[in-house]
C-alpha cells in the first residue's frame, strides 16, 4: 500500500499532488473491494464515485464545506477518507460503523442519509443558513444519483433552491441505474444530453475555454456561462430541464477522470451561486463482474475480491425468502386473472416483483423512486377495475403515508400493499427499520391488516386480498420480513382465510401469547421448549391486526387471565395498543404484557445479534414468559 | 336566467352551440357568486376555471373520458354542471355535498381529491387501465394548477407518465399562485414563458397553424408538432421544462376565453398521447375585487355578491385565533433571537406566519406546496444552529411522515413542529381533518408531543420549545386547531413549561378526566355543569402527549378509579392508546372510557355537528361523564 495508507483525513489527502489521485483512486477501489469481500454492502455505488469522492475531499474544504450523500449507500470511499478507515471492517455490524452518514458518527457527515431525495433540501437549509449568517465563502455539496432525482421531494427541494442565491453544488451522479432499471422521463433526458454527439463536441470545446476564462474575472464567467447555457439548450434539441429550473448546468463530465474532476471542481468552486454538475459514473467501476452485472452487484454479499465471483451461501434445503414467495404468487394469481397488476417503486429485483415482469411485462409498473406515486398511481388503476399489488418496503412507505390514507383508504379503493422489509431488517439499519407501519396504518380507517405466520399464510393472504378486492372489498395490507420463511415445501395451495379472525395453535394454562407475523416461529419455538419445563402456555396467531378478532379475543379472556403480545413492530400504537384498548374498552382485567421494539431508533446489526436486543429471541421470548408468570 | 336552468348534466351542456358558451359561463359565474356569497367556499379558484370548465365537459364526453381535478376546491362549476346544481346550497355543509370532488357523491367525480397534487398519479393510472383494456380512445385529463405542480408527487407521476404512449392531457392551470405567493424555479419558468414577446408572437402563429393542421393526419400532426417544439424551445431560451420531460406542450391559452377554448381542446382530442396544455387563468375572475385580492378571495368567508364586499363578522370581544397567536408568539421570539426562522409550505396567510414575514421576510421561507422538502429544509437549518418553526396542517404533515422520522427524529435535531388544523377542522371535511397526527407522531421515538390547552399555553409551548431547540434537545411538536381560542386577554407573558409534566386542573370524586388539547376546555365546561348536578370529577390538562406524565399518572391511579380521556384525534393510537399501554404496562385496574375520532373518516360539517357526532359537545362529554359513573 501506499498514499491511502497515510490518509486519516482529508488534511491528509490534500498534501498529495493532484497527480498522485490516480493512485489513491486505484488503493482506495482495492480497499473497498477487499473490505466489501469479506463484509458484504452496497459494493456497486461506493465503487461508483471513488474519483468523485476523492475529487471533493481534495477539492473543498470538508468538513467546513458541508457534503451531503443523498441515499448514502455510496458513501464507503468517504467513509475511509474521513477517519473511518480503521474501524471500516465494523461496517453494518453490530455496535460497528453504519452503511450510511450518520452525524452522530462523524463531524463529517454533515447529515445523515439512508432514504432517497433528501439531499438538496438538507443541503439548501445548510446553504441558507450559511446566507444569513453572511458566511459567502461556505460551500455546499449534494451528491445525488440520476435514480434519486426522481424522486419528487428533489424536485421540490430544487424548485426552492432556485434563484435564492447560495452557495450550493448539486452534483449529479449519473449511473443510468437506479437500483433496478430506471425509468421515465428524467432518465430519458438524460441519456438525450449524454448522447448527444453535437453536444459533446461542443461541450469539449466550452470546458476548455470554461476553464480558461474562470480564471478571469467572475463577470465574463457569468456571462460566458449564460452563452454556454443558452447554446446548450439549442444543441439539446431546446430543453435543458435544469436550465429550465434556473440551475447553470455543466456536463456532463467523465466520473472516473480524477485529474480532470478536481479541476472543474477547482473551477465550479470558483464560480460563487446555484450550479448543477453532471457526472457520468459507472456502478462498480474497477471490478468487471460488477461493472457488467449492476444489479447482483448493488449489494452482492460475499465475493471473491480478486475474481469478483459472488460466493453463494449453500441454500439447499432452506427455506424460501418471504420475497421469492411473494414473486411466485403474484405471478401465479396475475395468470388467473389479467386485471391483477404489480407496482414498485425502484425495488423489483429487492422485492422479487421480477418474477412476475419476466411473464408480464405489461402488467408490472416499475415507477422509480416515487413512493407517493406508486401508492396513488395504484389508486387510479384499482378506481377503474384493476387490481394492484403495491410492493412497498414499510421504511419507504412512510413517504406515501398520505396516499394510503387520502387516495386509496378515504375511497375505499381495493389496493392491495404487500410491505416488504417490516420489522427489524439488520445491516442496513436505523433508517431502513421497518418499525412504524404497524403503528402508522393501524390509526387508518377502512384498511384491513394482516401478517402471515409463514410462507403458507403469506400466499393464503395474498389470494385472500385478491378475493377480496375482487368483490370490491377493502383496501388490504399485508405486512412480512426480509428474508427467509420457515418451511421448505412452501408452496401450498393457497386458500382464502376468513378476514379478521385469529388462530388459535395451541392451548395451555394461564398464559396467552398473542403473535402477529413470523415472530411466531420463534414464540412456537419458546413455548415448545416452555413445554419441557412443564410450562404451557397457549398461542393465538392474530394474523390481522385489523379487524382485530374481538370475538376470540373475548373468549380467551375467560380462560387466560395473563397476556403476551408478540410484535415485529414499535411499542406505540401496534399490536401491544390494539389489545390494551380493548381489553380497556370492554374493561376486562387479564394482565397485559407485551415485546415489541421498544421506543427508539435501532441501530444496524445482524438479526440475531438485534433480535436479543429487543427480546425477540427465541430464549428472550421463553425468559420472558418465565417472568410474567 | 337562461342557459344554466336548462342544463342538469354535461349531456345538456353539450346541446348549446359554442357561441352561447360565454353566456352560459356569465350565469355560471354569476352563479357561484350568489351561492358562496351565502355559504362560504373556495371562490376564487372557483371563478377562475369557469370557461375551463364549460370547455372541458362541452368536449369531452365525461363521465366516460376521465376528469380529475388537482385540490378540487376550484370544482364548484364542474359540480353545478354534473348534476349537483340543486344541492350546491349545501356545499361543505354537514349532510351536504363536499367542498372537493368525491367519487361517492358522482359518477363525474372520476377520483377524490383535496390535498394537492395527486391529480396527474391518478390519472396516469385510468389511462394506463384505458391502454391494458385495448381502450384507445377514452380520454384521460388532469387539471393541475402552477402551485400544486411544484408538489413532488407531480413531478414523479410526470416523468413515469412520459413515453407510456398513453391518452392523456394534463392541463396547466396557471394562476400564478398558490395559496400565498408562488416561489421557486416552476414560478419563474412559467412566467418566462408566458412572458416572452418573442414566443408569444410565434405561439399565434403557430397555433393558427396547428389548428388548421390538425384536421390533416396524424403524421403530419406530429411531424408538425416536433417542429414546433424544436423551436420553442429555442425561442424560450432553450429551455422548456415539459419537453425534457418528453411532452408535447401547447399554450400558453387564454383560459377565459371559452369559445378559443373548446376549438383547442377539440384539436387536442385528436391528439393520441402525452399532451400538456398550459392555460392562463385569474383567480376570482369576474368579481373585481377578488381579482385583485387573490389571497383574501381564496376563501372570503360570506360576501356581499353585487359588490364582492367581505362581510366581516363582528369579532369584537372574540378571542383571537389560534394562528395568529402563533404568528405573533413567534414574531416575539424572532425577535430575540435571529437564529429563529420561520418555514411553511405554501400556507404563510392560512397560519398566520404572514405576521412574522412582515418584520423579518429574509427569516420566513414559504418553499411552496411542498411538505416532504419542508420538513428537511427545516432539518437543514437546525443541524446548522437555526430555530425553524415548521408550521404544517396537520392532514399535509401526513406527506412529511418520512422526513419527521427520517431526517429530524433519527438525527435529534430540534425542529419544532407546529402543527396547524389539527383535529376536526370543519367545512374542509375529510381530506384535511386532523384526525391522525397524534396516533401517527406517538409511534416516532425522540419527539416531544404537546397540545395547548389555551393561547396562554400555546404561547407557553411555544417558548418552551424555542428553549429547549437553543439547548439542543429533542424535536418538539405543538399541535392545535383550526380557529379561535378561549380567551380575550390572550396575550400573557410566556413561561417555559416543565416538559412532561400534566397540570391537575380541579380535583374530585371517582372520575377523572384526562384531556389533550383545547377540546379541555369543553371538559371543563362540562364538569361545571356537573358540580350543579353534585358530580364532581377530577380533570387532568395532559399538555404532553408524550413524554407522557407516568408519575402524575401514578399518583392519580390511586385516587381516582375511573379514567375517561378525552383527545380531539382517532382513538387508534392517541392519548387513548397511551394511557391504555400506561395502565396496562403497570398492571392497573382501573376503568379507562374515551371521548376520540372514532376510526372511521369524518365527513365535512360545522363544527358543533361535527362535534356531536363524534361526542365532543359539551353536553356530550357531560352525558358521557354520567354514563361511566
Amino acid at each position: 500500500m501506499g498514499y491511502l495508507e497515510q490518509i486519516q483525513t482529508p488534511e491528509d489527502l490534500r498534501k498529495l499532488s493532484v497527480q498522485q489521485l490516480p493512485q489513491l483512486c486505484a488503493e482506495l477501489r482495492q480497499f473497498i473491494i477487499e473490505q466489501t469481500a469479506q463484509h458484504p454492502g452496497h459494493l456497486g455505488s461506493s465503487l461508483g464515485v471513488v474519483e468523485l469522492t476523492v475529487a471533493i475531499h481534495y477539492v473543498f474544504d470538508t468538513p467546513n464545506d458541508r457534503l451531503v450523500w443523498d441515499v448514502g449507500h455510496q458513501a464507503y470511499a468517504h467513509k475511509i477518507l474521513t477517519g473511518r478507515k480503521d474501524q471500516f471492517a465494523t461496517n453494518r455490524c453490530y455496535k460497528g460503523i453504519s452503511g450510511f452518514p450518520r452525524r452522530e458518527e462523524s463531524e463529517y457527515d454533515a447529515f445523515g442519509t439512508g432514504h432517497s431525495s433528501t439531499s438538496i433540501s438538507a443541503i439548501l437549509g445548510m446553504a441558507m443558513a450559511a446566507k444569513m449568517d453572511g458566511d459567502t465563502t461556505r460551500n455546499h455539496i449534494a451528491v445525488i444519483g440520476d435514480g434519486a432525482m426522481t424522486g419528487g421531494m428533489a424536485f421540490e427541494a430544487m424548485n426552492q433552491a432556485a434563484y435564492r442565491n447560495v452557495n450550493m453544488l448539486v452534483i449529479l451522479n449519473d449511473n443510468k441505474i437506479s437500483i433496478d432499471r430506471s425509468t421515465g422521463a428524467m432518465s430519458k433526458y438524460l441519456l438525450s444530453i449524454t448522447a448527444s454527439p453535437a453536444y459533446n463536441r461542443f461541450k469539449n470545446r466550452m470546458w476548455n475555454l470554461f476553464t480558461f476564462r474562470s480564471k478571469q474575472s467572475n463577470k465574463i464567467t457569468d456571462w460566458f456561462g449564460r452563452m454556454g447555457n443558452g447554446l446548450k439548450g439549442y444543441l439539446l434539441g431546446g430543453s435543458n430541464w435544469f436550465q429550465s429550473l434556473g440551475y447553470r448546468y455543466f456536463g456532463p463530465a467523465d466520473g472516473h477522470d480524477v485529474v480532470h474532476l478536481v479541476k472543474t471542481l477547482q473551477d465550479l468552486k470558483k464560480l460563487p451561486g446555484l450550479k448543477l454538475f453532471h457526472v457520468l459514473t459507472v456502478k462498480g467501476k474497477g471490478l468487471d463482474m460488477a461493472e457488467k452485472q449492476q444489479t447482483a452487484y448493488h449489494a452482492p454479499g460475499k465475493f471473491d475480491p480478486a475474481t469478483g465471483q459472488i460466493i453463494q451461501p449453500d441454500c439447499a434445503g432452506m427455506p424460501p425468502k418471504y420475497q421469492d414467495v411473494f414473486g411466485h404468487t403474484i405471478l401465479e394469481i396475475a395468470r388467473e386473472d389479467d386485471k391483477v397488476v404489480g407496482i414498485t417503486p425502484a425495488m423489483a429485483t429487492g422485492c422479487s416483483l421480477t418474477i412476475m415482469d419476466a411473464e408480464f411485462p405489461d402488467r408490472v409498473f416499475d415507477v422509480g423512486i416515487a413512493e407517493q406515486h406508486a401508492v396513488t398511481f395504484a389508486a387510479g388503476l384499482a378506481a377503474e377495475g384493476y387490481i394492484p399489488f403495491c410492493n412497498i418496503y414499510s421504511s419507504f412507505l412512510q413517504r406515501g403515508y398520505d396516499q394510503v390514507i387520502h387516495d386509496v383508504a378515504l375511497q375505499n379503493l381495493p389496493v392491495i400493499f404487500c410491505i416488504d422489509r417490516a420489522g427489524l431488517v439488520g445491516e442496513d439499519g436505523a433508517t431502513h427499520q421497518g418499525s412504524f407501519d404497524l403503528a402508522f396504518l393501524r390509526s387508518v380507517p377502512n384498511l384491513i391488516i394482516a401478517s402471515p405466520l409463514n410462507e403458507h399464510e403469506l400466499r393464503n393472504m395474498m389470494v385472500t386480498a385478491y378475493h377480496n378486492a375482487k368483490n370490491g372489498g377493502l383496501p388490504f395490507v399485508i405486512r412480512y420480513p426480509r428474508g427467509r420463511g420457515v418451511l421448505t415445501e412452501w408452496r401450498n395451495e393457497p386458500q382464502t382465510l376468513p378476514i379478521g379472525k385469529a388462530e388459535l395453535l395451541r392451548e395451555g394454562k394461564k398464559v396467552l401469547v398473542l403473535s402477529l407475523g413470523p415472530l411466531g416461529n420463534n414464540v412456537r419455538a419458546a413455548l415448545d421448549a416452555l413445554k419441557e419445563e412443564n410450562i404451557n402456555a397457549a398461542h393465538l396467531n392474530v394474523r390481522f391486526l385489523k379487524p382485530l378478532d374481538e370475538e376470540k379475543l373475548q373468549e380467551l379472556s375467560v380462560q387466560y387471565p395473563v397476556w403476551l403480545t408478540v410484535e415485529d413492530g414499535t411499542e406505540k400504537g401496534g399490536l401491544f395498543s390494539a389489545v390494551a384498548e380493548y381489553l380497556e374498552d370492554h374493561q376486562l382485567s387479564n394482565q397485559l404484557h407485551h415485546v415489541a421494539i421498544p421506543d427508539r431508533f435501532i441501530a444496524q446489526g445482524d438479526i440475531p445479534s438485534l433480535y436479543h436486543e429487543v427480546g425477540f429471541g427465541i430464549e428472550d421470548i421463553k425468559q420472558k414468559i418465565k417472568e410474567i408468570i
